[in-house]
């Protein structure tokens, strides 16, 4: 991934109203992988004082769609199809990690992996898994849309 | 479903510091059936205009949990096993509709759909359908736990 | 559906060869909808009696297909993107009826519910629901390509 | 996994008619993980030469019952909560491969990924990847139950 597309999407991650509300930290993104960092706050629990699930689908639908973006030449945008997430342990930490890795980078189609970790004093807990389509919306022909990037680089961002 | 069991879902909805978040409001709760509202808010809103795939997917999981837990009685919990949700349309409006549909209503696992609508002056946009798949934690051969009643009605709330 | 693209997908269906070993039947087809029917064979049973889930699922990918093609022109093919089964009851009976709506007939992008009922004596059992995604590889601007036609109606069938 | 519990699985395995009918051997087994191949039949074509999706979405079925049976003592069975897939590759060559490792082995609920190649002379292409929900029916409490251990070792099978 070349220094355009990275601050292009870094850009966008910092503009991204959501990103914003969840305190969330673009840790790496490049070449198909996207690490995403989002420290606990109190309106993210549930009583018990696990992470909800409706931030980790959260988490699961950005980081898929940066993975995916950051693929891709600059201006390349995707929509979310789909996305199917698998809970797998009670999400206790201080941190959600999302690690979102392009399985699949087809021409129109894009499909990620996400896994979100519940990170602690004692290591990481493995709280989901899951498998997101996505599909590429434009760029793919014209690698240079100087105006619209500054609008909406990740399609999910 | 019985006045209590009502009231104990419309409690732990008002706690949830996510849904305050979002300012949903809880319109319907009965018998397998979930109506959600949620009013647009700028951070829930891509640059484009319309709601993003991570307010919906939320929604999806929440208003699940809730059918699941209103087609159960007092002091049952649940917890999302997986959800999957497909984006159908741009959620384009002034506020977004999650109504949630127990299609099979097990001893130990419930199944949901859940439909996401945009609405607007010219009327609601299917944005969004998904399939949720439930597990129940407690309460099936004890109705009554009012110690953790006060606590986490919906498992996902 | 004009006639010509009905005996399109019919013709396609009758060559299938999964079709065949299946036995199964193309009871309905049109506009978005289509409903197949399989009897039981030994196979096909589990050894407690049921259909296998493998059959099931067969058939959610195979019904979809045709419910997908069926809303398109004649010459437009599919191939599935990625298909979720939800199993909600045991699939006891003599035979499987599949259902197969399309709920989104997208420009690229086509999502189909397709409901599986297990037969008997006593009526339908909801064996079980899905969400597929159909992805149109070409037939969008080009209504009649009558070579490949021949050869390959539903890309999934 | 004990010498009984792979023992039990296999006969299981050689008794399915649906895994007869694909010609199905069952490479390994053991621990969470489990490796079938199915050599190409004409019925599982596609007119354009591909294997079909429903033959993977079968394997996908089979393969993670296997995965998350090998991963319990003997006598427990499992039931598919739910599945999907998705087709990443057209699956091209001499035979299908699936792959299945348990991701959460729950008391209840596993899930499980498994991928499925088609292997050729110029080596494996990806053909797709999923995510299973398997439910533990039985066998948890009472690790011997030799009279239904001969007749449906793994759910799915």
């Amino acid at each position: 991934m070349n220094e355009e597309r990275q601050q292009q999407l870094r850009e966008g991650f910092s503009r991204s109203g959501m990103m914003q509300l969840l305190g969330a930290q673009l840790q790496v993104i490049g070449n198909g992988f996207c690490e995403i960092i989002v420290p606990r706050q109190d309106f993210m629990a549930r009583p018990a004082g696990m992470f909800n699930g409706a931030v980790i689908a959260s988490l699961v639908d950005v980081s898929s769609g940066y993975a995916a973006a950051s693929a891709k030449p600059v201006d390349s945008y995707f929509t979310t199809v789909e996305l199917k997430v698998n809970y797998l342990n009670p999400a206790i930490g201080e941190s959600l990690i999302a690690r979102a890795s392009v399985i699949k980078n087809g021409k129109v189609i894009s499909v990620v992996r996400a896994d979100i970790y519940a990170s602690g004093p004692e290591g990481e807990t493995h709280a989901a898994t899951s498998l997101v389509t996505m599909m590429q919306l434009s760029g793919k022909k014209s690698p240079r849309q100087p105006k619209s990037a500054a609008e909406d680089p990740a399609a999910e961002a």
